[in-house]
């Protein structure tokens, strides 16, 4: 199977992270950005990274943008460009085009241009940063829905030593902890009888205002 | 127990979703702002809101910002700010002080100035991305350690109606399903009689690699 | 019935010029401008003027834009701002917009956002003007199809005093003059009794090629 | 007979528009810009395209400037570099000079200085539009007098199957049809017999207020 | 006699120069610049003077602009607001218009609006200090023709005492004294008899090269 | 004799008109200016000219500027560069230094400086184009003391066959006619029997009321 | 006696610290500055602060600035307004005036004007920290001549202890210890029976090759 | 032994002063600055210099500043570029790091970050000046502590001739001469037998307010 083909239009601080990481997963990048320094600085870590107008139909044309199997649009603050790259990709007839928003009526723009997913980086990353904030403890999650989530904690002192059957949040706090991640690896469904130990992580399962109940009782 | 406060300084598009976010949680949020237009607009939906150079002490001071719990540094793009604005909170004695930095360097000389986090949104948002790009069930996820990971997947036509122990990823696979999530409701730790329907979230966790080599095949 | 409401967006040279004939012919026009000296220039002549941002949603809501009939945006150089209008305008529930492009990938975007009709007023009239400098005569003309059009010329010299019957046009050229305009009015469908003076213009309809020949020998 | 030779002075959106249609009709065009990259742009699809200064006599001198048939100052918004180039133009004795006016003042520099024909294109264009949007079916159209027109309508539905004769519009409202054109052909100067299909175009001449009438009838 | 009434468009170094020496002769100045501090400074000193757009047509009508003698357009740099402003004082029908030029170019401008005088201040300034800069003597000068000038120079030292008759100028080099100045009074047509003294001034008229050759020998 | 040299800083208006006249004059000039298009402008028409920063010593030490006659200081605007580049030359000894103000302060410090002679070309010349304005017959003149002046007038209609015997304004004005100049040759010191015909240019010497009541008579 | 008084142009960062420091020495101090946020932030503190254009002979007058005893022109990085300033207040009678210059060339144009002293803050301090650097134990120091200093030194650990006969710095390197500075006071002139402690400061007086050759010692 | 070697990041006039006393004192320097003009300045004088940004890493690595003794940090004004740098030559291992601040939070900002010494040119000399302005003939001084100094004074007329004894400054004023230094040479602990004459400079340690008294006697 041909390894997946990705261009990326801005190399910014958004385009160019979303790049390497497209890298180091092992596809291959076409990094494309109007200024000569930023590409010079991506290009040693890039499959390839030209200087280019991408709002120029032939320029994207002669770069072989439509073999590409994903096109995202990472350009920073101008819209303009934003838009008439985003167009250009979809013409040429990328299967999936993504697009970076900085306003909502920029993301609107996007989606009535048939962009298959719009992304406002810093909006979400305010978000997720806003949890963590006010979770002293908590280090990622993932929200499941509007009631459910999963956390990943640090486990605090009062922990120390504790086994999860005698913590049994899923009777107390009706949330389960699906994994323990500590150092020397990680347990997969714990038992009853395994140690939660200061430092280790605990992955808890179950719905917010019960999981919140739980963190609240961990740290008073 | 008194409500937690947070300043914000920098209400662009990172901090002013941040802020939204801590709002929507129940706390209050201070924003600062040196641009008027920026302070009216967000004004209505912030406990307070107000234009202020945040590098002038005595304007921090007046705004009794020492008695903040929390101050956030979200300043746009300039570095100068950011830092001189950054050394102001951790002098005014603020517990904890979390900053966004735009580059290396400027997160290097933030946890030098003793921050207690260092923020990368584009960075970390380009990284998240990149993830869910190149596995197009991919939802949300959270890197439990370099060989971990927690994945929420959309499930696929091809496992519609099978059963959770059809499919026993944990046997053939070696990483297992802890949730499986649908517009009723959300399944914690399935059996294997559960079935999995079209358009239900799974969540799994398991080595990356076995969580890789299960979405190739369901994919297939 | 009510009379129809234009809400002009930019009025620059082309839309204040378009804003001044809608009202010559009777119809209500909101001008809507960023400039307020451009406002305070055409505010006497318009219905009403209003200088506001109109990529606002709530500022064009409080204009009670969706009331309109007809939008256009004629915004001068700033594609961004005419695509962003043009989306809120649309979204408003506006029956027609109408958009002012500034280069044919401009009129794309325009085009895929659903505007009605877009418009290169430079790029038309460039065309136009061509038609006449290389047509001494001409003054006008409708281009009905690839092979056929319309044509005003001013009768030369070399015509002064023929009848419409001597010149048979239809006859030697295969085009017909399906009118004469004088100062003392017009002659619609001439007879072959109808004379031609110089100063008088008249109208012919056929085939381009024809119609060139025409000219050719008129004026050799 | 020699072809007549054109030179253009600014080759933006109007100046390129009207150079290309020049070149269309099959007549020589030198395209003259200040802007390298403009000049580029369309130097492939102009019998020559310079870069010049066209406010220095020794260049327009050494361009031969002298010998074309028709000089058109195409000018985008400078109204001392349109001037200067005009009275070279005037002095270097090119017998026909067009140029484009920004304003009604810059206008009347031109006209004192002796220009041929001045031409307002966004101002004119505007004025188009407006007619074209006030009556849903105009394709286009020609003013002969402040009272008679000539216009060209889109055939609607209600008139869809009936004959002209039917119709009879010069009896009914003073108006005639001169010409309908089709896919198939144009049919000049219809017999009572023609009929009339949906998509049909016909060319109507007559008073503007008889016109108008019979647009307001077939419309309701 | 009503006195004269001057209009100065540009109250630069030039005009406001040329303002004020007119206010000195006895005259009625009105001062007109865009720039409120310029107007600012020297409003005292004019009979009125006034912040306004010279190229506004209705500003100038407002001001009776057409009811002055002489308009002068000494306008700086901006050879666009020179050439507009210059139009309207025409159109307004006063009289003389006299307007500077800052290059030959615009110059021609100048003149085929129909200025009266064009003005060339650094220009014919340039050329009056060079004459002065190689005559060490030379206090100004006029030139009559091609060939003919009458020069004011300073008496020099060998001069000392001797009387005209002794000089002898018109014999020996065919130039007259026509006038000796110094403190104590002027006089005119100075016979053999009166004597030069050094610090005297005296006014030579004569063939250029019959001055040149007397002031060599007198500053040998 | 060796021909004297100047060195003209500053080639705008004023510099370089001064520079060519000196050329013109039979001197030798070395023209400077930062900016490289000017000096590319005139140095075709000076002995040399060269792109240099009159700034600095060093530059102005390598081009031999110390062995210079004459040095200008023609800088337009800055009066900054005007004063360094003054201290220069008098530092590198050139024996006589002039140099343009463009303000009181800046003559000043020019002054102070020890320049040998400060010029204001555009207030001078305000100065003589307002006299030229008020005296419509006057070409040149002369001022020889407060009370005292040489003018140069346009012999009027009126005047046309008069004698100088019959006019006589030494006894009726009391001015005397020094030159009559026309076509034919100039006449220095014309008798009563010379005629004056309209054209001529006739040069008088008088107190400047006695000349000022001898215009308004002949103006009548 | 009456207190002196000084006027300080320009509060930047050299300007308003010597401001300061003249109030603190216990001197009235009138500050001038353009910037209006400049004399605000430092009104406070001195006798005196107004926002004025120093360059405004008016202005000057105005504040009765020829009364003050010294005018210290601290402009900043703009020679023309440190210039134009220089010459007012020398003009206006200030007896002593001191200004600081950025380049040599400016100092040079200041001496030139009748300043005081000329000071180059920026380059006389890279010379002191030169010095210290240099010299790790180097507090301060005064050049007595090209050959002599005095210095000011902490004493390091080695000497600890020692009495100032041991050191014997006059017979042993030819310089002497004139003081020893401790917290407890200041010994002037020690005996050799006084110790040193480390942390104490000393103060030498000697040829500098000398003290050289006694820093090097103790130092190694 | 080695020589020191120093690397001065920005070559303005604060870096420069320093960067070449460093070179006078027998240092090796190498300069660094972002201007390629500047470098070119001082290339020839310092032991290298190169254009460089200092913000980079790399470039640094590149350049080998790990191996100096010590890095001065003398960027201007950009408070953002300063800080990076410091941070990149405190981690890059230079022992001693020294930077300028041009604000008292820029100040506290370098010293968190671990800089050895922070220098305020500006203020320092400002500081200074102020000093010598108030003592008429103080040439330099030395603050040893709040109430202790040593100072450097011209010796006033009135003391022209008096030996030390008489003048008995320790008995009379509590203060010392330490120094007299002439042109013949530096009198180190001056006997009472020693003369002062004009010319000669004294140099004074003691209380601050005892040499004040003594300077306000001499100077009456």
């Amino acid at each position: 199977m041909k390894t997946q083909q990705f261009v990326v239009i801005g190399l910014g601080r958004f385009g160019s992270s979303l790049a390497l990481e497209l890298m180091d997963l092992g596809y291959e990048v076409l990094g494309v950005d109007r200024n000569e320094e930023v590409v010079e600085e991506w290009s040693d870590r890039l499959t390839h990274a030209v200087v280019a107008d991408a709002t120029d139909e032939e320029v994207l044309k002669s770069l072989g943008v439509r073999n590409f199997d994903c096109g995202i649009v990472a350009i920073g603050d101008d819209i303009q460009m934003s838009i008439l790259s985003t167009i250009l990709l979809k013409d040429l007839g990328i299967k999936t085009v993504v697009a970076k928003a900085i306003s909502v009526l920029h993301g609107r723009a996007l989606e009535k241009l048939g962009v298959d997913r719009v992304i406002f980086p810093e909006r979400d990353m305010g978000v997720r940063v806003a949890h963590q904030l006010v979770t002293p403890n908590l280090l990622d999650y993932i929200e499941l829905s509007k009631e459910y989530s999963i956390v990943e904690l640090r486990v605090p002192d009062c922990l120390n030593g504790k086994n999860v059957g005698d913590l049994n949040p899923r009777a107390r706090f009706g949330c389960s902890i699906v994994a323990i991640h500590r150092e020397s690896g990680v347990i997969i469904a714990p038992t009853a009888m395994d140690h939660l130990t200061q430092g280790d992580i605990m992955v808890l399962i179950g719905a917010k205002k019960n999981i919140e109940e739980f963190e609240a009782i961990i740290n008073e």
